[in-house]
């Protein structure tokens, strides 16, 4: 009588915002253990989650590469967005179930923290239900930038606003009025629109514009200094209250 | 002719949220390599740092416990508490200065990530003029709250609030009618007020609330379960939008 062998485990690992020193001790073991190693990739690239992993992953590990269908060829708005991305995910979740069926663990490596922002959110609410998952969760983007800016963020009661840059401009001055302290994320193509926000709201003064945190090709200056075009993954920090410690 | 010995380095070192595993390898080999560590502590407590911290200081390290003068019997609103306070983070500032002075290279050991929040800051705040600083960003107590809870926070365009619970029950209020996922921190003594806040918010059913994580006294249940008393570390989740995947 043959035994079904025990399912694997999915764990959702948070890789932190580049610097391979900066994954976690857990994150790090997991790598080194993990049979099957899972990522997300634009079709041209490697994969930045794959590269922060380096060689921690074993020489034989079964590599599962994602490469995204598109990145930002087809707007979020239009009707085949949700419905190509939903299938691409089915298609992730299936694979990655078929080696946890196996009874194989699968490490999915995500950039950042798994659940602020992350794909891997997306496989998670397709196999949570059918698969233990453990989330290993990681330094965060922005904390990999407030860091190596420099710029302590929030105390005492200060409001932390983590604000997506796709908002649009009223909604941006709408949150830059309120927010104490503030994380724009997402710049990419609306650089210019964050700016002339932060500028509506008089909080460009003491705006940060940090790029490729913790990264060799790391950049760090106040926004008046910045250019006009900025990676996707560029952030701009908006530091709370400062005079009174 | 004798000659000046080099300033040491101060590496604010964040320890993330217990789990010593959740350390980053970076935060490791600092806590390995430093020959001073300095902590803040509760004046009858070894403090939560250093128990994270656990054997990765070596035997001989050069041990900083910087012991409160007070923690709640004196209120923020009290003018005594900012004077106070001031005096007692200007002495640990000159104890660590001491050390760099010396040639000693310094970490100072904090919970969570050291720039948000942390009583770090003011240490930052005193010496980064005077002395070479490198932040080592930490898992924030949220993400640890929100990975054991398997709760995925924000996607998309959500805005994130991070709100302390210290504000009052109008100002909760505001923020939770417009954030999308929001984190509230620094519970304790305010559970009730906040309680009634998501109420009034209709924000109540879907949230979460977590203590201790990633610890072995770990707890994580339905806001609607949980109990009047929380310690002052513990945090209630508020997810984004779902149903949009």
């Amino acid at each position: 009588m043959s035994t079904a062998p025990a399912r694997g485990c999915l764990s959702i690992v948070g890789m932190g915002p580049g610097d391979p020193e900066l994954l976690t001790l857990k994150a790090a073991r997991i790598l080194r253990e993990s049979p099957v190693a899972a990522w997300f990739a634009r079709h041209d690239r490697t994969g930045h989650a794959r590269e922060i992993a380096g060689d921690l992953l074993s020489a034989d590990v079964i590599a599962l590469r994602f490469a995204y269908p598109f990145t930002v060829e087809i707007p979020v708005s239009d009707p085949r967005y949700p419905a190509r991305m939903a299938e691409f995910y089915d298609r992730c979740a299936e694979d990655i179930a078929a080696h946890l069926d196996a009874g194989r663990n699968v490490a999915l490596l995500c950039e950042g923290d798994p659940f602020l922002f992350g794909s891997a959110m997306y496989v998670f609410d397709r196999l949570h239900g059918r698969f233990r998952c453990d989330i290993v969760p990681g330094i965060t983007g922005m904390a990999g930038c407030w860091s190596q800016a420099q710029v302590p963020m929030v105390h005492g009661d200060d409001v932390l606003c983590v604000i997506p840059a796709t908002l649009d401009e009223d909604s941006l001055c709408g949150w830059l009025e309120r927010a104490n302290a503030a994380v724009i994320m997402k710049l990419g193509r609306n650089m210019a629109k964050v700016r002339d926000a932060l500028r509506r709201t008089g909080r460009d003064g003491r705006a940060v514009y940090v790029e490729r945190a913790t990264q060799a090709q790391q950049r760090c200056m106040p926004l008046a200094d910045a250019g006009e075009r900025a990676p996707y993954f560029s952030i701009i920090l908006v530091p709370g209250r400062t005079g009174v410690r």
